[in-house]
């Protein structure tokens, strides 16, 4: 083998669904390896929806998009097939930024190497991304207490699912916002959360009274959508919005407006967004908060697996449907 | 004279202006002083956009609403002219919540000594609600670093011209939205606001861009109205949105709806609304906070004074026109 196949980005998405045009398939000459370096065979990467901000042109947000004509950006796990490094030994699992591509060239900066015993699935499903960006957004900007009620939407989703067992197991009262009924029966009966609302039934309203008595001290938004202001509507005093992911909204050209202001003040609302990138200085002291629970066995978690590098591009769409089960993995 | 009169609030606004049936002027009985208590003649009440959210019915506000038949709740400063009580003496000042009525009966409780030689005109323009919840919204809400930049909406109002004069003291470059080009010129010359943008112009984003070259850091927000969205999207990352007024939307029975929450992600903004009686615990401290810089002459103010008790009911009004010239006042 002397060739491996990545993908590139190639043009930026306009709204709507992602489409093929968006990437070039390309055959690379394989590396040979120099001093200080070693490659790595990816053997999972991740789909996140930060994805469509990394694809979109916007240089005011948090991290620079991808450049057109570089390959598509992701996180993944795979094995060290070839080594000039001291640290890093072939046969050595590694995490990192490595992109749609097949194969990583690196001198081990900004690889981590995975030492835990679970399967790459587990790992990429708890310990990257979702997990760090579910500790960070409940813990340090949701400022849960005991007692309080909070809902998350997209709660089937690779962070929903951490958030709301992470507040379960912190003794609050956990609703779930989900897409479908089977979703819906998940996250209550697998999960434990107290109660789940699909937000495409009727009634929003009324199921928000229901489950939440007390009103609604914390929402952790990953949607966004209809139920967003209804759900602000019965926000306590002092209550926070952890704003996280807008997924209904990514596809759009003109985004969604967000609930009036008037809430803000008279119940003393803080609504505050976060990006992982800003606290990736924190990763060990999220890991530190996090691995307890998993640990105890209170974070459970599902994956949703593809087969094959290509197989990434439709797959984002499956953010857009709702249609994914668990956390979106490539299998390469 | 043995009786004096008192406007009590007999009916809940329900959008649109004010209307004098919303009210009921009352003859009430010259009270009889007892042990411990004292008569003050109020010469000054305050009228504040805050007196809208006490007349509605929302309990869930930050502050339980004005029953109805009640006195109209305001602040005001007024003269004691008859006293039982050992700490408080004829002929001296006194400041607090007396409603909207001629005389006041008091054990103290609440009411606290005007000792500043200054005119009741200045100590309720700077040193009541306006000057302590610009103060509180401004340093604890906003956190301003020297250099930054600011907008300032309802900027010639009585909140909004010690908020800018208080930035600009502080080394911000400081913006404010009006709503005439006699209050643009004045905040402009006569405040030191570095700039002003009257709301009912044309090319408003236009006028946003080339006053906020480096994007804006802090949105502290008195009114709503369209330009909200446009300040939004020229928000610098980790930009901060104290929420403290909505004038435009107060008299709408459907409040206007806020800013999609896309930017509050991919900028990480943090959008906070306060409300002084959170905050009554603390005036100590803010006024400590504010009184040096208006001992160094850095905090102007202009008054707009109507003449009699009945003239409160149709000076809300001017809230929404924004015809009022400075703090409203009523002078008794």
């Amino acid at each position: 083998m002397t060739t491996y196949t990545a993908i590139n980005l190639v043009k930026r998405p306009s709204g709507g669904p992602i489409t093929a045009d968006l990437f070039a398939s390309v055959k690379k000459q394989m590396p040979t390896i120099g001093e200080g370096q070693f490659l790595v065979k990816q053997n999972h990467m991740s789909l996140d929806p930060a994805m469509f901000g990394w694809m979109s042109p916007d240089t005011n947000s948090y991290i620079p998009p991808v450049a057109l004509g570089d390959v598509m950006r992701s996180s993944g796990i795979g094995e060290i097939v070839e080594s000039n490094h001291p640290d890093f030994k072939v046969g050595e699992r590694v995490m990192g930024m490595m992109g749609w591509q097949e194969y990583f060239l690196s001198n081990g900066q900004g690889l981590n190497k995975v030492a835990a015993p679970l399967p790459d699935e587990a790992i990429l499903s708890i310990f990257a991304l979702p997990g760090l960006t579910a500790t960070q957004g409940l813990f340090n900007v949701g400022k849960p207490q005991k007692g309080e009620t909070i809902v998350v939407t997209g709660a089937a989703g690779s962070v929903g699912t951490i958030v709301g067992q992470l507040a379960k197991a912190e003794g609050l009262r956990v609703i779930g916002v989900v897409g479908s009924d089977e979703k819906a029966d998940w996250i209550v009966n697998e999960l434990g959360f107290d109660a789940a609302i699909n937000y495409k039934s009727d009634n929003l309203d009324d199921q928000l009274a229901s489950h939440a008595p007390d009103g609604i001290d914390i929402l952790f938004e990953n949607t966004g959508g209809p139920i967003q202001s209804m759900i602000v509507d019965r926000m306590n005093a002092h209550g926070r919005v952890v704003v996280c992911g807008l997924i209904a909204d990514y596809s759009k050209q003109v985004p969604t407006p967000g609930p009036s202001w008037m809430n803000v003040i008279k119940r003393r609302l803080t609504i505050q967004g976060f990006t992982m990138p800003d606290h990736f200085h924190e990763i060990p002291t999220l890991l530190e908060k996090l691995t307890p629970y998993v640990m105890a066995g209170k974070i459970k978690h599902r994956s949703h697996v593809l087969e094959g590098l290509e197989s990434a591009i439709d797959g984002l769409n499956l953010f857009f449907t709702g249609e994914n089960k668990g956390k979106l993995l490539v299998k390469l």
